[in-house]
Formats: C-alpha cells, structure tokens, sequence
C-alpha cells in the first residue's frame, strides 16, 4: 500500500466529540490510493487476507467483528460487501439488511431486532443499514417524536459500548457519495434494463431530503463517534477507491485484533486413526 | 460441460423409495467428470452463473433455494460452500450450521431451529447439516427412543413438502467418502498446525461407528427421497469432483426456476432526476 492503513484511517476516521461536517468532507478523495489499478489491486489483497484472519477469528471463537455500512440510496453498500467480503464468503460472514420494521419488530424496543443479529464470536457480521436508521429516516421523516430521536444518541453510544465490552469490534463506515453521483447511479437503474429493479420511486422523496439527511448524519457523526466505536467518512464516489480504503481498515483492524488459532490439549501422537 | 447437468444428475439422484445403499455407490466417481482441470474450470464458470442467478432471484423474490449438506466428519461442506458459494458471497447467500441443539432448541420439536433457519424468498440457504442430524446421529448414538426416530422420516417429508409447496425448492447433497479417504483427511488435522484447531478427539467416535452411520444413511436415502426433495449421493472423495458435480446441479437447477427480473411498472422517460 502507498500509505499504512492506519495513516488512510486517521483520514477518515472522525474523533470523539468532534465536529465533522459532511460538507467538509470531499466524496472524491482523490489524496487517498490517487492510482486506479494500484487501489484494485490492494482490495483483492486485502480480501485474501481478511479471508485468513476469519479463519484464525473462528478458529479462536472468542471474538466477533461487527461492520456497519451506512449511506443513503445507491451509496454503494451491497457493493462493498461484494468486493470486501466475497473472499471469505457466506461460511464466516453473514450479512443483515435493516429494512421497514414490521409488525413484530415495531413492538419491541428499536434495538431488540439489531441485538438480535449481532454476529456470533468467530464472525464477521455486516449491517446493511442499521440501528443509524433510527436517528436518520426516523428523524428526517419525523417517525418518532423528536425528544424519542434526541434521547437514542446516548442509548446507541451505551449499546455499541456493551458489545465492544463484550468482544464485539465494531467497524462503522459512512459511505459519502457527492448528489451529483447519486443523480447519475439513479439514472443508471433507470437507463439499463437489468438495474430497473433496483429503482424504487421513492428514492427520489429521499433525494428531495438531501439536505436534511445530511444534518441528520452530521448529528451521527459528531454524537456517536466514540472511543470504542468511531465512525469513519469514506469517500465513495469512486466505487474502487471505496473499496479500497475500507478494505485495508477492515484488514488492518483484524491484524491488531491478531485472533490466534488455539493450541490443542494433544500431541499428534496421542492419536491412532485406523 | 462433458455431459449436461442433468445428465450427471440423473447419475447421483436417488428415486423415490429406491433402495441406495450408500456402499453400492462409488466414492470416487470417475465417470463423472472424469479431467480435473476441466472440473475445476466447470466449478468456476457455474460459480459464476450461480451468482448471476441469484441476483434474479433476489430480484424477483418470490421464492428460495436451500441446499441441505450432510455427510461424515471431514466430508466437506465448508469445502463445498466455498467453491460454490464465494463468488455469489454473503449479501446473497446465509449458511446456517447446525450443531449440537442449545437448551432452547432442545424445549422445542427438533424442527424448530430448522424452520427458523430456511431462507427468505430470494435468498439461497444453505444448510451445513441439517434436520437430519435427527436421524442420523441421533439414531446412532441412540439420543431419542427408536420409535421416535422411527416417526421422524414421515415428518420430515411433510415438512420438505410443506416448503416446496411454498415456494422453497430444496436440493438435498450427501457427501459420499470413503473410510480410508476420512483416515487421510483426519490425519492431516493431525499433522498441519494450521489445521488442529479442526480435530477433534470426538470425531474418532464417529468413525468407530463407521458401518452405524452408513446404515442409518441408507435409511435415510431410502425413506426421504421424494420427488419435492430428493436426495443426491455425491461421489466426494475427490474435492474438484464434488465441487463440480454440486455446482452443475447447483446451477442448473437455478436455470430451471429461471427466476426474472420484475418488469417495472414505469417508464424510465416518467422521471426526471433533478
């Protein structure tokens, strides 16, 4: 890699309590892996070694990492999950969309369905959307009382804290397109044939909400920031840039993680297979 | 491919209340793709179309396919996912294991976990294991009264019916190898640092009961054979093979449900991004 992965972390990575306004913050991000062929190159490493690290993170069965994807509509996050993740594949990284609550999820407290899909020690776990929704369609859209919205900030920070207590990693990326990128990654699903069925009307209600969804991530960021669980504002207008930058934070966090395979209670000569 | 999918299939698929003991079915299947770079080039290139698959199906969401793998200890089901589930990844494919039943599970009927874990529409499921762990090692290791297992393959087939009326198309694959062929595979555990942590002193009580488990396999493939799920026996000695063999079936079971993309019900001239 041109840089450590950790000197393109603390580009991106917001500090605790700091104010960190999207507006100030460039979807291009050209400064980071400036080469095209260089940044694809490094994500197909980096998937290879992530795949090795889940082997040792199952092996070990003592920790879990939790990704969270965030960004509005055609921000890129299935994407992610293919080029970061499809290396070690659906058998140690198990992927949860949040869509619409239903029913049965409305009646329970909104964290009920997340706790729920935390993945399990030896895993990778991926939030496509997440609780964030909570305090971003919610807020913008006016769903629940603005005193219910105002009081999740803390309650998501202490939840995020008892995982991350509890060996849960938590990983939370912000995918940050420019308008202009979403205007065309829309008319792309209008213009071709096999991307129609990804168009949905009312993507265009949320683009008319631009700029309140954007107040509402600068409240994410500056307020759910913290020690044990940081967000960080990834430059996604360039699909391959994206996935390289997340990729090297997710591989890099997994070596400093260091799962270990575990040392067995035998000798390979205790044992006779016949 | 050297011979159509369902020309190999027809080769490994068990009828209807056939008798198939499993030691009149060869482990190593060299018919069958018989040239190991052409399988391994076959196992790619259906990797390749299951995943295109799977996006029709997502998108169409309407129905789901689950892929029940059972077979012995070192058999390879992780094998399996890997080849010929990475390149569809996590975002389109859960694998659920199903392992010794928790106190919760074990409060509940034996299918309960399992209904629990069948995939939504547009989705593919596998299972590593499955229900029939109620009839294998559960009969073996005499872990329920005989009659109650006895009931079990009736149940099983209503419940298999129940999901392929309902829009769940099941496909059923016993990795078939042979005894010598599991010596080597544990020895290995054995002996590869890497690989220890995948011994376990307890999978040589199994193999004790080697001929146990074949016979409670042919009770299985005898009486759970249906037409809505039938069984496949696959010749699993030869890693490339069964990769080929059960990503041929794979996909071409996918191509017969030949799921589409839903027309929408707009034109792309009705919107204007702005």
């Amino acid at each position: 890699m041109t840089k450590a992965w950790n000197e393109i972390d603390s580009l991106v990575r917001i500090a605790s309590g700091a104010k960190a306004p999207l507006e100030k913050r460039d979807p291009a991000g050209d400064d980071l892996f400036p080469d095209r062929a260089h940044a694809e190159a490094a994500t197909v490493e980096n998937a290879k070694a992530i795949d090795k690290l889940q082997d040792r993170l199952w092996a070990e069965r003592k920790r879990a990492l939790l990704v969270v994807l965030q960004g509005i509509d055609t921000s890129g996050k299935d994407g992610t999950v293919r080029s970061v993740f499809n290396q070690s594949g659906p058998l140690g990284v198990s992927v949860t969309a949040f869509g619409r609550p239903s029913e049965e999820e409305l009646a329970h407290d909104y964290l009920w369905r997340v706790h729920a899909a935390v993945p399990k020690k030896g895993m990778i776990g991926v939030f496509n959307r997440s609780h964030y929704e909570d305090v971003l369609v919610v807020k913008v859209r006016g769903l629940a009382p603005a005193e219910t919205v105002e009081r999740r900030y803390e309650q998501v920070n202490a939840f995020e804290k008892h995982l991350s207590e509890n060996g849960v990693t938590i990983l939370k990326f912000m995918l940050h397109i420019s308008k202009d990128e979403q205007r065309q990654r829309l008319q792309e699903r209008l213009d071709e044939p096999e991307k129609n069925w990804k168009f949905n009307p009312g993507d265009l209600e949320d683009r008319a909400l631009w700029d309140e969804y954007v107040k509402a991530y600068d409240a994410v960021l500056e307020r759910c920031s913290t020690a044990h669980a940081p967000w960080r504002v990834i430059p996604a207008d360039k699909k391959w840039r994206r996935n390289a930058i997340i990729s090297a934070i997710v591989r890099g966090t997994l070596e400093e993680m260091n799962p270990s395979y575990p040392k067995p209670d035998w000798k390979p000569t205790d044992f006779k297979i016949v």
